[in-house]
């Protein structure tokens, strides 16, 4: 029952996206419609076909830590030849290394479907993917040859190495250690924890992505540097040698994606481990931030995915099961009605409705955005599209992790007891989609890049650039008779969040604590201003859609969940933005001795 | 890390409750503060001692049906050996059947400290209770020979057979049918789903209560009888014979709550069924109506004590994991602060507090309105309180089963990664909690029972008798200098509430389903009014005794938590007024076909 909702990728794509968008620059000449619909549906079979079928049993079974190799259903292994056999690691890297320069955009929409089907196996590319983008941006020509190449071609696969068992949030206070040796590499000695794709015996290789501080290097997040940290060293060739010291310490055991292993590493302890620098000293963590945009935009993608996969199978049922009646029509010999007719379910669903679409329009549009900025030859352009991608990302990151989890937890209600069982794939979904607002910097540490680091550089241009674009798509729907209403609306939440931000800045001038104390509402409050501005854009073009030809059916539930939003959540913000213009104190004054 | 609070237990039974309320009946004359606090020292103790130490375990390897039985985790069967010998199944029945006659605040309490350990254990003794309490209300003399004195001595278990695969919310159109036998006694024949106690063999028998129609009699929910259908035949004596034809048709496999077993039964298929008729034909449901409120609270009360499980350990984390530092002093060179120093983490932690105790308030007091429902002898009390709890039932279901399912999604937040791990129990008690609105009546359900039944009844006479007790605590509230913006913004908040019921009201004498259409915002909307009381009164009372000698910490606590629900959760309630207040119709609106 989880389907792929193709003309809603093709609204989004095609309909949202203006051409030049999507693939208007030389390097995307080949990704025209029909090319786009093409990957997209080889994108669908594969993961219909290979990826959904294990979803449950993998969760069930989840990957287990025996005789210091990982085992794991073999079917994984399966479906990740089949993604390397379309081509598909190759989505986005030069053909140069042996890739096929796909726009992001489409990339992210071949990950949307393959996170539908079954996020735990979905990890081990994506990671890949994240990890040889850094290798291509930053690694020299050598080290291209060695791990892009074989990352590209889906034989090796790649992680990323941040955190340890005593830092998570705070990178600055990593310990693993890089020190020189006399070959001009680096042995690496640490411990790593919560390393998706940790190990595995899939793929020839693992590229791990590791930061590690250089003794001598300056404190905090200026001294760490990164490195490729290989399973197996490679000793010329593309011939693998013998296995570097990156040791397996045990897998975590999680609530969700438990496809996707998850482990804590041990770097140098009984074998030296040998790690190559990438690039420059003490750059690892700017390298790092760089790539972090497409990796935090994944994260919202893959929650968007899980909801999404959750929404249909919750649709599916409430057509389908009989269940009470009406209001006004209790006759007890009066037949059932399927629960859709019940306002509650419709409530349910249109919830997810407009957290799925909205999020998945936000993350097409930062998808858009990531190729801008790499595409783009004229530097104003470049820069002002760069801005409003660095302010959107914490909230493509966050917004989908927190309403598309909720929106889970409407997938369950609407199938009641039969939700909460194993029977449905709802319940796992929802706790596959729990992880999405700890990983990649949780819930808080966004909120504080957002408004802490985001809405403050550049004397805040991103906001800027952002009033900028919502105010021309304020205009558009000010033409259209029935969401004149909602564009005037949107408008006045715009004009509020920027007084707001205002005071906001002032504030953080004299006291950081205080103006940063409800940076998580904040992120919350302009989420939902996004978002809004998403189901504006999404029912402008359905109205003008409506006057034509069009899907009637589909264009006018693009309108109504707009009208959702905009009168079941939006009005939200308000609130929040009332709690923040007086700099509310609460969370500060509560002592920890009171609790 | 699980840690009852007894402190707050204390606060909450004999600060809130006043000596009147909490055992102020004859009935009840040997529980007085000593004897409760005896009575909370021993359940303390056997649930630290017998219910923690097997909670993850058997939420790891759930029960299993084979060869026609149920396998357990034989310390269940222990644990509930404990509970039975401390007198516990007795708690609340009368001394005639052998039971002790706690007060049913004092049961809560009970009740709540079994759950915060082990929830799915503490389960059979709940359902014992529930199935005992309709024997005890409407059995006769010989059912309860028979059936409660062995469940009030704990050798029998109890459950209740309500929904049926095709009819969960919509119990009008189960299909149990019971047919009047030579012997006087019925034959059931038909299919139960999702109870949960369905079948073990820790106890010597057990006691279904079985809604079933007899044929010939009314349609719908007027014509559903209840019986007592035991899995052994009782041949006199208290002897047990030959089993039942009550059979495990198969066991359901749940995203959590995974110690209590819950079946799908079959009745009357390869064996006859005998059904002993309770009370009179075709009241059945009325029977169990009357004992829903205990049930429905008895659900708030699990939510509740799962949440404050969560919190005392995202609480104990807090205090000591260092991660970070303060936005005004990022020296890396500095140490890193205990994560409870984070404004963000006390976000969490506040909201937990605020749900948790919040909730507590409202649970014990609808306790005490049950003790008083059933001891006052002035009928115009008995009355009055009658519906008032009638119209707080399902807030007190529901607010606790929606937001404190939330607080155990914060209590992972504060924990990161390692909350999202089967290390730390507080991802098992977020599986546990998500089952919550859905059992005893979805969420959807309570607000129509609440907004088309209670609040429309007796010309609106259970929102006078809510209003009535509110204003007393506001006034008292008023009187204090740093509580009377709080009392007035409660008063304002009662104030449009009681407008916008009116409006409902009108509204559905002529349109009853656009009336009902946010019912379920409505159920939302006055559970924040009802638990901003709560926490208004909570203030009031720890800003009394902060003049006195009591503990400055604890007090000063309850003050910050109240500040929080104000400053944070109340005025999520005027949003939803609005959305009440214009009838909003989008969720109607919405047609099928157009998702």
């Amino acid at each position: 029952m989880i389907r792929v909702d193709r003309t809603d990728l093709d609204f989004q794509l095609f309909s949202m996206l203006p051409g030049a968008q999507l693939s208007g620059f030389p390097r995307f000449s080949d990704y025209d419609r029909t090319a786009i619909r093409a990957v997209l549906d080889t994108a669908e079979r594969i993961a219909m076909e290979h990826f959904l079928p294990h979803a449950a049993d993998v969760d069930r079974n989840e990957p287990v830590f025996a005789d210091g190799e990982v085992e794991i259903d073999a079917r994984v292994g399966d479906a990740l030849a089949a993604y390397r056999d379309a081509g598909f690691f190759g989505a986005g890297f030069d053909e140069e290394w042996g890739g096929t320069q796909m726009p992001e955009t489409v990339r992210s929409a071949l990950s949307f479907i393959f996170s539908m089907a079954n996020i735990g196996t979905a990890g081990y590319p994506f990671l890949t993917h994240g990890a040889a983008n850094l290798i291509a941006a930053f690694g020299s020509d050598e080290q291209k040859q060695t791990y892009l190449t074989p990352m590209v071609e889906g034989r090796f696969f790649g992680t990323m190495c941040l955190s340890e068992p005593d830092a998570g949030s705070s990178l600055a206070d990593i310990t693993t250690r890089a020190e020189l040796d006399d070959d001009g590499n680096y042995r690496i000695t640490g411990r790593k924890m919560w390393i998706s794709g940790g190990d595995q015996e899939i793929s020839e290789n693992i590229v791990h992505m590791v930061l590690a501080k250089i003794p001598g290097g300056p404190p905090g997040v200026k001294g760490i540097s990164l490195f490729i940290v290989p399973k197996y060293l490679m000793i010329g060739d593309g011939l693998r040698g013998a296995r570097n010291g990156v040791a397996l310490a045990g897998l975590n055991h999680k609530m969700g994606y438990r496809g996707t292993t998850n482990a804590a590493l041990n770097f140098g302890e009984d074998v030296p481990c040998v790690g190559y620098l990438v690039g420059e000293k003490h750059k690892g963590l700017s390298y790092m931030f760089r790539m972090m945009n497409e990796a935090r935009i994944g994260v919202g993608l893959g929650a968007t995915a899980l909801a999404a996969a959750g929404y249909q199978v919750s649709l599916a049922y409430a057509r389908e099961r009989p269940q009470g009646r009406h209001p006004d029509g209790k006759d007890a010999k009066s037949s059932q009605v399927p629960i859709i007719e019940h306002a509650d379910i419709r409530r349910l669903l249109l919830a997810q409705k407009a957290a799925v679409e909205g999020a998945l329009s936000l993350l097409f549009f930062c998808a858009s955005l990531v190729d801008t900025v790499r595409m783009e030859s004229d530097p104003i352009k470049r820069r002002e599209t760069e801005t409003l991608l660095d302010l959107l990302t914490p909230i493509a990151k966050s917004w989908p992790s927190e309403f598309c989890l909720e929106a889970n937890k409407h997938a369950i209600q609407v199938l009641g007891g039969y939700g909460y069982t194993q029977d449905y794939p709802v319940e796992r979904l929802y706790r596959d989609n729990r992880l999405n607002p700890i990983h990649e910097g949780t819930h808080g540490i966004q909120g504080l890049d957002l408004l802490g680091r985001k809405v403050m550089q550049q004397g805040g241009a991103g906001l800027k650039a952002l009033a900028g674009r919502i105010m021309a798509d304020v205009q558009a729907a000010n033409e259209i008779e029935n969401l004149s209403g909602h564009a005037s609306m949107l408008a006045s939440h715009l004009g509020e969040t920027i007084a707001t931000t205002r005071k906001l800045i002032t504030a953080a001038a004299v006291n950081p604590r205080a103006a940063l104390a409800n940076a998580t509402t904040y992120l919350d409050m302009l989420g939902h201003v996004v978002i809004a501005w998403m189901w504006l854009k999404q029912a402008t073009l359905a109205a003008r859609a409506l006057a034509g030809d069009a899907d009637q059916h589909f264009m006018s539930g693009k309108i109504a969940a707009c009208r959702y939003f905009f009168s079941h959540e939006l009005p939200k913000a308000r609130t929040q933005r009332a709690l923040l213009d007086r700099l509310d104190d609460t969370t500060l004054g509560m002592k920890p001795e009171w609790f």
